[in-house]
């Protein structure tokens, strides 16, 4: 792996065109994680504009992660940007209208591989502080957090980064994180914080038997039945003042007994809760234990928490991005929590956190792509919201 | 294949005697379908006591299904015995303390796969003629339904013989089948009846999706747990006179979905009923299907029933029946409708039925066995029973 340097930058290179940068990151086919080339050209562009630069590759061998941090300036409030260089497969590049890793622009649309999600968001952050810099900082200062694995098992990435960052005494006072958050229109949607994710396995072990005798048998499916019965008998909430009602999802169930005279010995389900603030992880797993230990005392739960629910109240700097926002594009932004997981959870436990990027509409399929306008667009609303909070 | 007359008999063979009939019988290993030639055997054994035998082998290739009609006189009433010469696979032989077509008599005990399932019952009942025939038989008529496929498909078993048995006027006034009946102790039980069984499989089809978006996907695991409280929701009921309570047991449910964040695209339920003679299986079939149109309209749903519940009620050969069993065991039989099915479900669609054989605690298992003592007292059951109602 060759360092790029600002040398290897194209001399032409206008870091104030985010078209221009997004093309020369999406030509980098980063699929996670992300091997290290276009993080390392970002770190080029961002030296060029004075940014102190660190490379922060964590893990070994196959699960080796490029991860970079970078600061210009060191006054406060210091404003974190959030992101990550890597990008899901193309899956059948035939498929595609136009090639994956080309960047090719057709009548005024970017299409690529990470065009929205989110070499796209980076070079509009690229662009919108090149503009800074001409124009002139405030005193306050900015940072890049942008892992090469979000996408993966995200297990050597941002995460690690903050911690390095909170042993350095770098932890922001804001961070944005510039997800795709808009559904179909730039605009329409800042992200506040994201639903908790719990996963679980519940192996129900009973007595086989024949059908014939049930009363010698014990079946783990009806045991099974009773549990998820109670589970889902209600709803776990009706929604919070910024959360939709928490969704609890049986995924898969599994017994694979093909005997119909059969009662069989092992029954298996599996679920996903996406939770909202009023609730933890922990309370959920051990509502599932209690009641599988009610309806099948022989089970063996598994509970895996992906991800705590977090929410960011808003306060001023939200005021500032909602007022970049409606100024650029004329839109009042809803500030939602729907939606998928995103790094946003493991920086909530640091500091206030929000996201907004692209309109996500093409994001991880065939043909994804960015319209070209957006893309100012989104460099002059970043803009905005930096000068606005005084960087 | 060569077919036995009376000439390939051992000469000194006694058909009074029910334990060497079983013995010969047993060391034709016969697992279903019977090739054929222990019903040739009988065959010999039924002309030597002058029955009129007939081979009625039914199906082709694979499928091919010896059987046997044999009768002894006209006169009325027409009792029919019926039982098969098909035994299920021995598995592994090395585990028999005895080997399984070796027919040993070990302390009293006859070893072997049909001991008691049913060789062993076929056996007392030649015997049991045997000594009729050299007491002088009554006006009435005799006849033994044999096949050679109880315990396979049995497609092409006691059902076609019925079939030709009603083509050719031959159906019985009353028929006793000698499967094992009695769960520890020879005389304790005679079966009046079997539930019906019903096999269901539910294919619901629902729309994928990712777990964080679930209005957007139609989770077919959440329409299958639907379905199922309904028809688990109560019991079926409560038993009848001579029936415990129908019971209905989902014996699989199968999604096969990994990936923890996806919402499957289909999940698919099996059961079984076993169900008494307050139902019908076209009705409980109907149940399913209407119960899966409210609640999972996408389900496709198979229903087969592999026989309806039957009862005959007690009449005058029962309590003959009871008779000879208390007289040779000092028991009083209990009339029972538990357990597996018969090819009883079948006959009696013709006319009235018992069953009354062996103990039947080691059918299907390894050193499946039968005391002598047992086939003696059976042999002598069998004949009272014959003699009582005039045969
Ligand atoms: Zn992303
Ligand atoms: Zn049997």
């Amino acid at each position: 792996m060759t360092k790029a340097t600002s040398g290897s930058l194209p001399a032409d290179l206008a870091l104030t065109d985010p078209l221009g940068v997004a093309r020369l990151l999406i030509r980098q086919p980063s699929v996670s994680p992300d091997p290290g080339e276009s993080q390392h050209l970002l770190g080029a562009m961002l030296e060029r504009l004075g940014f102190t630069v660190t490379h922060l590759p964590f893990g070994e061998g196959a699960e080796r992660t490029p991860n970079l941090f970078a600061r210009l300036g060191e006054g406060a409030p210091h404003i974190c940007y959030a992101g990550h260089t890597d990008v899901v497969p193309a899956g059948n590049e035939a498929d595609w209208t136009h090639p994956p890793f080309a960047a090719d622009v057709v009548d005024g649309v970017l299409y690529g591989r990470g065009a929205c999600d989110m070499k796209g968001g980076i070079a509009a952050c690229v662009a919108a502080i090149a503009r800074r810099v001409q124009s002139g900082v405030g005193k306050g200062s900015i940072s890049l957090l942008i892992t090469g694995d979000e996408e993966g098992p995200a297990t050597y990435g941002t995460q690690k980064v903050l911690e390095w960052m909170a042993v350095q005494g770098q932890i922001p006072d804001y961070c944005l994180v510039g997800e795709p958050t808009n559904p179909q229109t730039l605009g329409e949607m800042v992200k506040v914080g994201r639903r908790g994710s719990l996963n679980a396995r519940i192996v129900v072990e009973g007595t086989q038997g024949h059908v014939a005798y049930p009363h010698r048998a014990d079946n783990p499916v009806h045991r099974l039945l009773a549990v998820l019965a109670v589970l889902r008998a209600a709803p776990l909430d009706h929604g919070s003042e910024y959360f939709e009602p928490s969704s609890l999802q049986v995924t898969s169930l599994d017994v694979g007994n093909t005997a119909t005279n059969l009662i069989p010995a092992r029954a298996e389900a599996r679920l996903n809760i996406r939770f909202n603030d009023l609730h933890t992880g922990a309370a959920l797993g051990g509502w599932i234990k209690t009641v599988c230990a009610q309806h099948a005392p022989r089970a063996q739960v598994e509970i895996s928490i992906s991800g705590e629910s977090f929410f960011a109240p808003p306060g001023a700097e939200m005021a500032v991005l909602q007022e970049a926002i409606t100024s650029v594009t004329g839109l009042s932004p809803k500030l939602d929590t729907g939606g998928g997981t995103s790094d946003a959870r493991f920086i909530a436990r640091y500091c206030p956190v929000a996201e907004f990027g692209l309109v996500g509409a093409s994001i991880h399929k065939v043909d994804e792509h960015a319209a070209v306008a957006d893309m100012e667009k989104l460099t002059r609303i970043y803009e905005a919201f930096l000068k606005g909070v005084g960087v």
